[in-house]
């Protein structure tokens, strides 16, 4: 029981009528909708492109062993789970008091060597999802959305931000930490200046490191899904010191990055060791203007799922002081993947303001959502 | 001031004459020999070799911006930081109560597409040292070493352990985290079955991740040296990942790992990272027989420097708890390299018991060392 719902059932003293503080709703930052099915997508492809397109993503290489997906959230009117908004609000949304669910379409755009192929799918994706999730299928507003973008063309992908940044439910960009350069690179620099542009943040995603012709986040294949799914983090890492020692907050002072889904606690030894480099080094990077950990705030979020959880609450506890994510962790409960956080369970229980932060005030504020 | 320095201080009460107790020694467990020049190593290469070796190293790339060495470690006699060992005894070892300094030679043979070179290489190298630091050069012993092995030719490198696995002073086998293949890779399996059969650890040590034809350890090329040396651990992070799932441990019982300078608190969020995968996802790996954390304190050890020094200490404490640093962590200054850990400046002020631990109780018992 979280720290809100005690709070919903205090009853005052005396018999007096109960008094019901009023919950906040929860801002769940990592929701997936699904295609129904390739012709969903095809349809917005030209001719060219749709005769070809057999979808994206992992392909032969790296799956789950059971499902990739909650094998309860399939719709009972069928389709793929995640593929049916109204059943996304009956499983997700009011049982658990979510007030926005902010959509980060998989197009997995950003792994093919052909840039016009990869283009084709990231622009169907986001007509389709403007035509479907945040168009009609959203009357409530629930729903915000991400900008697919395919990072291997950055100048197309400028356009395409371009495109679509004036949709008022589209609240950032979003792409894939498989790459085939680290995200500081400047190579990066035409969709860092689009989305400064249109005050959007840029959302990473893990999902297609190592696979196509993107680089590995290690040095050698993993061998089973187990190995390739811890070592996600390991692609955040490295993309979040390059984006540190490259100085690109300093080049872009308005840009904002949220890692999504690469975990966050190894965000203590890595600034640990970061700073402590920076100490020694920094003649190496004199555009760099502070100790690199201080510019999480100004520029960085991470959401939480896939919450590790130690043995003992406490050291959980410890390792979220550390990393400060009173200011830096959002909640996610990445809807309808199988290794889903629920969000009345995925934390110990967790001080009121804290829980407060991370549940909805520091995406509240991220992103500019207040009620 | 360390624990035993204050402890040899001490005085009893009443003017009684003072009671010194005895200091124990240091173990170091990462201190570089340097050759004197290239010709030290060419004398003990076939003359087929001899006349194109050339070093090797990061050659043009990731090279610190002043200097990789202390600048004050040149010995006085000439020739480069750390190739003196007398010198070594008289900077290093005498005034840092050191008893055991073991000796990791970097011969860089592992980069290199001609794998005949590559074993020439090492095999140089193991020659060199048996013939000097080893050797002659060791009478009161303080020097222990590791044999060099070149990983890209395992059934090679097997037999180099083989015939030097005799030599008294040589007490484990070193290899570096630069790689074309994950080390739980099977591919390395030779290696694996002579350390066994001689009982000799296998230390890995960074410095050639992405250099010739190793893979980097991360979806992109850094593009100075702070962010390559900062993410050298995680290369660590994917081989650790990958020796516990592949189940290396299980079918060698008696390997041990030495991680050493890939520092060291990365562990904690990793492990809680991997035993949660492990719990959802075991059947993937039924080789893997308990949590993959249960298998570090019979197979693991990591070396502590580069150390973190957080801005509170006692934050730094916390972490070395959550990591079990009282079983797994062994000091190590990396001597003659620039980011050299002082042993009397590392560490904040430690519990004794932890400090014996990891000042040379761990390494004790880890290389039998007891004296």
């Amino acid at each position: 029981m979280s720290v809100n719902e005690e709070a919903v059932m205090q009853t005052s003293a005396g018999g007096k009528p109960e008094r019901k503080r009023v919950k906040p709703g929860i801002i769940d930052c990592d929701v997936h909708p699904i295609p129904k099915s390739l012709d969903q997508i095809k349809q917005y492809m030209p001719k060219y492109w749709r005769d070809r397109f057999r979808g994206g993503g992992r392909g032969l290489f790296y799956n789950n062993p059971f499902h990739g997906m909650r094998q309860d959230s399939h719709p009972p009117g069928g389709g793929p789970a995640g593929s049916d908004p109204d059943f996304v609000r009956k499983q997700l949304i009011e049982p658990n008091n979510i007030k926005t669910a902010i959509l980060i379409p998989r197009e997995n755009s950003c792994q093919f060597p052909d840039l016009d192929y990869g283009n084709a799918i990231a622009s169907a994706h986001n007509e389709w999802i403007a035509d479907t999730w945040i168009g009609p299928d959203n009357p409530d507003g629930v729903f915000k959305s991400s900008i697919v973008i395919n990072h291997s063309d950055p100048v197309y992908a400028a356009q395409e931000i371009d495109r679509w940044a004036h949709h008022k439910h589209n609240i950032q960009v979003t792409t894939d930490s498989g790459a085939r350069f680290l995200l500081g690179h400047r190579n990066f620099h035409p969709i860092y200046e689009a989305c400064c542009r249109h005050n959007l943040p840029l959302a990473i995603h893990p999902g297609l490191d190592g696979i196509g012709i993107n680089i590995l986040p290690s040095p050698g294949n993993p061998s089973h899904y187990i190995e390739w799914h811890t070592c996600m983090s390991l692609s955040f890492q490295a993309h979040l010191v390059s984006l540190l020692t490259e100085g690109t907050f300093e080049r872009y002072p308005d840009l904002r990055i949220v890692l999504v889904e690469g975990s966050s606690t190894w965000l203590v030894p890595l600034m640990w060791r970061l700073d402590m480099e920076y100490k020694a080094l920094r003649v190496e990077i004199p555009w760099v203007k502070k100790r690199p950990s201080e510019y999480l705030r100004d520029h960085v979020r991470l959401t939480s799922q896939p919450l590790e959880r130690p043995e003992n609450d406490e050291d959980l506890l410890q390792m979220l002081r550390m990393m400060d994510a009173e200011h830096l962790l959002m909640f996610s409960s990445d809807y309808p993947h199988w290794d889903f956080d629920n969000p009345k369970l995925a934390f110990p229980k967790l001080p009121e303001k804290l829980y407060n932060r991370i549940f909805f005030e520091n995406a509240e504020q991220f992103y500019g959502l207040q009620q």
